[in-house]
């Protein structure tokens, strides 16, 4: 379509300029938009669809940056983008250098918080609130966080605290219920929302019965209690009580999220009761967008397609179907092995699982802290637990690793999918610091494999050959083709090449394709190279260091955190053992990473094997 | 008073032997031996008084360890322990290879879960029901879970995820709430705690009424589902639908959790449901002992103290003190600046902060995740936000860490008590991970003080001349002496001694006073020797690396995991600016450290004085 208002959106005051008339058309266009562009560059589609009336709205009642929007996760943040000066570049979208497909502070001062995790904008929207409450400013800060996030403990934590600030406190969270977070929303939590649906409350009414209760005169204290009993049981009279007024927080809704007129009334109403707001609104994931309607689980993160028939260009096998298929094998020889995920089944390839055997899977909703504990317990009880996640989202689980894992000595198997770059996600969801953090741990044993092969070998070692927590982690995507002789075996590291080599290149993972390659340019200039691969990064086995120690020089190369990550490790132990040639090691250095291709990342943090061979020759002259 | 019945109970069954009239004497024994071992060798006192009931009522009525009570935190498995066949080695409680104070895995086949963390049991509770759902067991998992605990996020994605479960699930929860958790209890839930118990619920009655509903007939699915509808709305009528009902449990309660009858009965109530239960019980916390019904905050974790007065020995000042009377200054000079705790106000040296300026004070409870991006908030929000936490606890905010505060580019100031070897309370509770979890993380600054002064400088910087979020981690307990010679100064690092030293002992924090005193013992025999203080351990100072680039040998010593840790990175850089001298770093190797002495803890894992001198000397002796 051609657009007419889209252009003349600069910012969130040419929203307000529009007449109500014309809004219809702006939320059409902006759905154009995203749907033209996601289906170029890929993107989150269902869930910014769903959310393309809600944020005019926003923007007409509240004034950003003044007041404060935080969307949660932030994948649902386009139209936002584009009614704030960003629909010029909006074709730039997840592109190595352009437009974010999340909030990201840098890009916009309408850009609170920068997104990508789950369950944390009404933390950081009580924080501003409470700085705003403090430094006398009557600024708003509206939180919208989807019912998808309510599974997330941290949600809770932030209403316990928030709905105790009482009066005063400039706070409005709107919960987008749509019925389905990423995956199709789980638990006893779904049912309390549906149940809330059936029973429509009238905030109207709420806020003139309240405003009529506030005004009672008060005559003395015992006088001041009977008239709090007297409110209390008339507003629970006219309004059900619900889960969100019993923590502190005024309820308002639900309301079609769909419209604009309804929610535009809905928030001013929010604004007139100067107390934390919980504004429950309806809205249909993928809508104005009848494939992802339809489909909105396929539709919510997806890959360039064709917007008539919906389809994608079939990608290559990657790392999560391998797992996925191997997973199902084992399943089947042995009935201990259950399944879990957070609200990740698809991403993290276990639909197959859940599917064949959905009495041992497990989708706790988006709750990593509770994944693991839970696993626990499943381990404690007999069974043979898997959990499969994104490198990204297991950080969240760094301390019940520790606790309830490692120091139960017990056996919980971490699928750690997404490990290394993830390409056009960006810096909130590379998985950059599960090497590190896994390498602090006691008694956890981690293996990197490079093959499909490698992983089926890696994972029948994590399950049955290996004490303790185990995890296996490894890329998004597909396998590189590995040349057979320098296939890796089933030990613990593989060397090639001659012991005195010149240099060595020491890596993991994904990179063992970069380093195979950096070798054969290398020994095109007439240099020895040893290739060094570890299959088991923690511990690093002591065979694997002393196996360079006649090397002249060793480089080390690692997809992740440098400070903490492996190549310290394997440092250190060279000192402990004494070598005496030169060590440089390679790996992210304390930044975050922008979105980028994953072949763009690794020349840009000098990770291919163009950067590798040339490191070691400028190395060389250095030493010539 | 002297004991009649604790000598005869070696386990479970004697405890179900007794007649019901000796129980009462049986928890009086309980108590008293609590009080005198408590007061002997310092320990959790308050929360293990309020549950002697609901133990021995437990013990009466499941079968452990076939039924599995998994006590959350552990803090009150004391009656446990005395009633599970460790009464005669309790007097070693918390003493150097005696009985632990919190629950053990290894220690007895009764202590189903190691505890020390809070808001856990019921996530591994549920993973144990599942469990034994699966392996066609009909034993009991039942979670002892404080109403403290319920301010963690993760009791809540436990609860979703459990809740979900239905029928089938023999998994009971115990609400043991007794209106405190380690602080005052906080936040919204309390007041919802308080208004459950002003609404006595009669759990015989709804066991009754249950019965009767679930044996109607049911006819054809529309009539079933009819049925359905009028057994929710009988149920709502008669008991009122709580929380917990909503997130799918049955609730029951609350019950006077001092009655051992009435918890036996409902726990036989409970039995017979067959379906996830709430049981709500009402326990005073420090039960039996008037000082500590008093004053439970005081003798929740407390040293040794005199029975009578209830007055302990007048301990040294402490590094949490030190922090508390910077805090106040700092606050006083600066209204940005705001306190956050997550429930342990009184640890962290907080209590007079908090006093002085209750506007600018957060006790958020048991919720270190939200603490950190609610911290985020405020500092999004114009503050200057403090959030004082044990290094152990802040595990759990990793991932906020790097997304909420890091990588927003936030100014967060971390006060990192409890870094190092704590001593009593063992495993769970040592600070040994911070070093290396911060490590890994981009853009965070971390000072480690080895003096008051110095701890007052490090948050100077902290606050006011560090970009992005900073960290200052100090150990439990006083500060050591540092002959006036070798206090650090104001700089990134300090090098005392002659740059060409034989061997330098290079460390940071607490050890400082061990390499101190270790450089004496060396020079004695005549090696010379260079000491390097980290006065910022992240980044690690380039020039402190660069000052022992002439030594023969470097030793480095570190209070906290050696992989991932600070010696790595040292090692790292040495090798990158071609160090050719000998390496040897010295840290916790991968291992959970036991309960000691912090002297014994340190000797232990080499890192005293003496067993510096020694690795020199025998380094020295390979050498020649």
């Amino acid at each position: 379509m051609e657009y007419t208002l889209l252009p003349k959106i600069k910012g969130p005051a040419d929203v307000k300029r529009l007449s109500d008339d014309e809004l219809p058309l702006l939320a059409a266009e902006i759905r154009d938009k995203m749907i033209r562009t996601v289906a170029e560059n890929g993107g989150h589609l269902s869930s910014n669809l769903g959310v393309v009336e809600l944020t005019i709205a926003l923007h007409r009642v509240f004034d950003s940056p003044n007041d404060k929007i935080v969307w949660d996760v932030g994948h649902q943040c386009y139209a936002h983008k584009l009614l704030t000066g960003r629909a010029d570049a909006f074709d730039t979208l997840r592109r190595p250098g352009g437009i974010s497909g999340f909030t990201r502070r840098y890009e916009s001062e309408h850009d609170i918080f920068s997104g990508g995790h789950s369950s944390v904008a009404l933390s950081a929207a009580f924080g501003i609130a409470e700085a705003n409450k403090k430094r006398g400013s009557r600024d708003y800060t509206v939180a919208v966080v989807g019912d998808g996030a309510f599974t997330g403990g941290m949600v809770y934590e932030a209403l316990n605290n928030a709905g105790h600030a009482g009066k005063g406190t400039r706070l409005i969270v709107i919960l987008n219920d749509n019925e389905m977070s990423i995956s199709k929303n789980v638990g006893a939590l779904a049912r309390y929302f549906a149940m809330l649906k059936a029973n429509p409350q009238y905030f109207r009414l709420k806020a003139t019965t309240e405003n009529v209760l506030n005004h009672i005169p008060v005559v003395g204290k015992p006088m001041a209690k009977g008239i709090y009993n007297v409110k209390t049981r008339v507003k629970n009279a006219i309004y059900k009580s619900t889960m969100f007024e019993e923590m502190g927080f005024r309820y308002m809704g639900p309301i079609d999220g769909h419209d604009i007129d309804h929610l535009v009334d809905a928030l001013e109403g929010a604004i007139e009761a100067d107390y934390p707001i919980l504004l429950h609104i309806n809205t249909v994931k993928g809508k104005g967008y009848a494939l992802a309607e339809r489909e909105p689980d396929r539709f919510h993160g997806i890959s360039a397609f064709n917007i008539e028939t919906g389809e994608k260009k079939p990608g290559a096998k990657g790392f999560s179907d391998a797992f996925g298929e191997y997973i199902v094998k084992a399943g089947a020889k042995d009935d201990r092995i259950c399944c879990i995920t957070a609200a990740m089944a698809l991403g993290t390839g276990l639909v197959p699982f859940s599917e064949r055997f959905p009495d041992r899977f497990y989708d706790v909703g988006i709750a990593e802290p509770h994944a693991v504990t839970f696993a626990a317990g499943l381990s404690r009880g007999g069974m043979l637990p898997v959990f499969a996640v994104y490198s990204t989202f297991l950080q969240r689980s760094y301390d019940q690793i520790i606790h309830d894992c490692a120091m139960q000595g017990l056996k919980i198997v971490f699928a750690v999918d997404r490990a290394g770059f993830v390409g056009d996600d960006g810096e909130s969801h590379h998985g950059l610091f599960d090497a590190a953090f896994l390498n602090s741990i006691p008694d956890v044993t981690v293996y990197a494999p490079t093959t499909f092969r490698e992983l089926e070998t890696a994972f029948d070692k994590a399950l049955y050959r290996t004490e303790g927590p185990a995890a296996v982690r490894y890329p998004r995507g597909p396998a590189p083709e590995i040349p057979d002789e320098y296939l890796p075996s089933d030990a613990d590291y593989d060397y090639f090449g001659a012991p005195d080599a010149d240099a060595v290149l020491a890596t993991y993972g994904r990179l063992w394709r970069e380093a195979i390659t950096a070798k054969e340019t290398l020994e095109k200039k007439g240099l020895s190279v040893g290739l060094l691969k570890l299959n088991r990064i923690k511990p690093v086995p002591k065979a694997a260091v002393r196996s360079v120690m006649e090397a002249k020089r060793v480089f080390f190369f690692e997809e992740g955190q440098r400070f903490g990550g492996i190549g310290e490790t394997f440092a250190d132990k060279l000192c402990k053992y004494g070598y005496r040639g030169a060590y440089v090691s390679t790996g992210v250095k304390c930044e975050f990473c922008t979105q980028n291709t994953v072949a763009g990342l690794l020349a840009e943090y000098k990770l291919d094997a163009a950067s590798m061979a040339e490191l070691v020759l400028s190395s060389n002259e250095k030493h010539e």
